[in-house]
């Protein structure tokens, strides 16, 4: 990962304080650490290398994870034609308003338009159906990862862009319990990569009514607090019902030598949770990324004259080479920048540990570590790089995934009248409440204070309570923010 | 990898012999393996996953190759916008009949139609030209792994497809010299992955003037030779030159402080490899799988009553666990179908090794250990089956290589004659011959026996002689052939 001159240009572009404006602050830590870019295509966006190989950091945890439950990997078509859509009447009207379409295609208008997919159920099910004769074809487990296109009005980078890329599960169950626990199965592996990979603490929980999937009996999913307390939607897990098998006639002959339709779920993650991994833990010196996830975890920076030069780096090489034995992915900066500017570059990019090498410190044997996260600076031995710096990965990630923890708790509040519900959501705070799980009532709030129930806890207490907008009674407590 | 309803309905389905059409037989054998189907819209496929777990596998080792070169994976919108299509002429003019376009999106009629991406030279190097400001930004080195669209009037599974997958390289570099060699370089990648993980021997070489990409100053590739003597398009690499730096400015400030043009490649290897793998090892009975890629590198069979289940499964799964720990991926078959169903079954997908097993086995401390490439049985100590089951997968890897690289020596030949050049072609051979490296000539050629060149190899000396069609003198010589 060298650095370009327009990384350079960008990198010595001032971010802008959270306190001063947290949008820009985003898209500055974006920029400054030359993660992605708008695209010539508004909406669209060139994920660049530094912010890819986060993707792939992602991909290769999660796909390793989707494996291990039994689901293997396919690859359905770009594709959709315009009648599949139309199939299952709450999907459609879900998706029409965002599809992209193609009309023209070697040089002749097309007979059928194409959509683009905004999602697969539609062309999977109906391969689906072809695919499962018996109960013995059961369970069909199945993910794909793509690219995904829906039309997006307020496009803003990892966060809503047209085109984004994700794994999309999908999968065919006999018994309608079955689906629901495969359901809820994927969002602990989900929850498993926000927590354990990102270090973003999560909500699980299960959306609303009038919140969830289109098609979906149940949509659950895992929510993440932003630094600015709006809530991102990591990850969602649908049980799907029997809704899609009945439009689609994914069919299968029982034990009972009966007719049945599947139970079906569907599950996805995007290249959105990169948007929520920086918005997590950066701050406003640049990006700030958990060791398990950093493409680099540890970067040596040489120091030194002319004459001391190859010495430096001799020893550089070294320890980059001892410290890749231990597994730990590192990078030697060797430029003939300046040691300050080294430093601030790095800092902006959040590799989590920096050493600092100069003559001296080669001649002490010894070199200075610093954490990106605290700042915190100690003087080591060379001999014991590798051990320290397995350490204080493990400390950075603990200590990530704690004080956003942290944080997520203290702007968490519970109330139980509607002025408090409407100053603690204006305060940027996430707000549990009791409410009557209706489209209107949600609808008024939404339209009130921008917030919407984001999900209904798994681990809250659902007890009987007034609502706090209509003060009719209801048995529903959930947790409400403004989004992304 | 269970067997669903249909994979049992179309592994019965019979296998057409490739002597009597080998057209069909190809598509049997991906029915019968149950590695793709045709998707609702012509001329798309669906993956399946068994296929799919093909196409990961040459990702996988691909990957991991393309990164030891220095490069770094990106990812680029599917959109391109049309004027982009139209900046670099000859590009323009052999892609526009191909694309597919989008006019609406969002409900609207977009103002300027989007192109998806046919290959993704001109919305890469609209960014580049932003990217790269001075020399010390060079080499760019960007690879991405995408789909592209190029609208396929004669479709046919992997092999051509409206839809595919791929990746595609992308490098920009200082000088006209590193640019070849980079070009060079990628297509040995290539070659490696042909020969050592398919083993599929192939022919490096330039394409003439007028079988080189749309916008390259030179096409280098591997061509491969399949059963019917067709030759196959394995990967191709590009010197582009200066040809898209000039139509995108991707120009630098070179060390004399002047203006330069930058000197790029591209370079590219699709699913439609998948094809060629499996015209050239497969048989009539079915899928043939070099061991390096196969998803499954041994089946473990278990034969017996219900009776001896337990007992047989018991020693079935401890077998499995002994070989996944010496790294050889394997699958036990306890279904309860007859065993010459499951043998069948197991043979049409192509798993290399099957290890059938018993109760008289399991009591003698025994297994059968059966080839698939060649039939040949044993039996084998079950102590020793890890040892041979290892050295077997060495042996069907060189052996398949072997088999396939004498059958293109075979069938190569070279003449000096037109009359003899039509006799070899409509045999079905790889004919050697000197010609005029001429659009004209090389267009009639083509007109007469269907034959193109398909690459000047770097193996050929290159010697005066006389045009095998016009009787000019040349001092080119190619490879012709009937291409897929």
């Amino acid at each position: 990962m060298e650095l370009s001159d327009t990384d350079r240009k960008n990198i010595n572009k001032r971010i802008t304080p959270r306190e001063e404006d947290y949008s820009e602050w985003y898209l500055d830590i974006v920029s400054a650490a030359g993660l992605a870019e708008n695209a010539a295509v508004r909406g669209c966006m060139i994920i660049k290398p530094y912010g890819y190989a986060l993707w792939e950091g992602v991909q290769k945890a999660l796909d390793a994870k989707i494996k291990e439950t039994g689901v293997e990997n396919a690859y359905f078509p770009l594709f959709i034609p315009e009648r599949f859509l139309k199939k299952e009447e709450s999907h459609v009207e879900g998706f029409s308003p965002e599809v992209a379409v193609v009309t023209h295609a070697g040089g002749k208008k097309l007979e059928e338009p194409l959509v683009i997919r905004p999602t697969s159920e539609t062309v999977m099910y109906d391969a689906f159906a072809n695919w499962i004769q018996s109960y013995r074809d059961l369970p069909l487990l199945i993910n794909q990862w793509a690219n995904v296109v829906r039309w997006e009005k307020r496009p803003r980078l990892f966060l809503r862009t047209t085109e984004f890329l994700w794994q999309e599960g999908h999968t065919v169950h006999e018994r309608a319990e079955e689906a629901d626990a495969r359901a809820r199965q994927m969002l602990v592996v989900y929850q498993d990569i926000a927590e354990k990979l990102l270090a973003i603490p999560v909500i699980p929980g299960r959306k609303s009514e009038s919140e969830k999937f289109a098609g979906a009996v149940t949509t659950y999913t895992i929510e993440a607090m932003m630094q600015d307390g709006k809530a991102l939607q990591f990850a969602t897990s649908h049980n799907l019902g029997q809704n899609f098998a009945k439009a689609f006639d994914v069919s299968f002959l029982g034990r009972d030598g009966e007719k049945h339709f599947g139970n079906q779920t569907s599950w996805g993650l995007s290249t959105r949770v990169i948007g929520g991994l920086i918005m997590t833990h950066s701050d406003d010196k640049g990006l700030v990324l958990p060791p398990a996830i950093a493409p680099i975890q540890a970067v040596i920076i040489t120091i030194g004259k002319e004459e001391d030069r190859e010495t430096v780096e001799t020893a550089a090489n070294a320890i980059s080479a001892s410290l890749s034995a231990r597994g730990i992915r590192t990078k030697v900066d060797a430029s003939d920048k300046r040691p300050g500017e080294k430093f601030y570059e790095w800092e902006r990019k959040g590799v989590p540990v920096r050493i600092e090498l100069g003559p001296k410190d080669v001649a002490a044997g010894t070199a200075i570590v610093v954490r990106r996260d605290t700042g915190e600076k100690e003087t080591v031995s060379i001999d014991a790089l590798g051990e320290t710096v397995a350490n204080l990965s493990d400390s950075i990630q603990t200590d990530l995934y704690a004080k956003a923890l942290a944080y997520q708790k203290e702007k968490t509040v519970e109330v139980s009248d509607w002025d408090s519900f409407k100053n603690e959501i204006e305060r940027g705070n996430f707000v549990i409440a009791s409410f009557l799980e209706d489209k209107e009532v949600e609808g008024k709030i939404k339209e009130e204070t921008a917030a919407t129930v984001r999900c209904i806890p798994f681990a809250l207490e659902q007890t009987p309570g007034t609502c706090v907008f209509s003060g009719k009674a209801t048995n529903t407590r959930g947790v409400f923010a403004k989004s992304y």
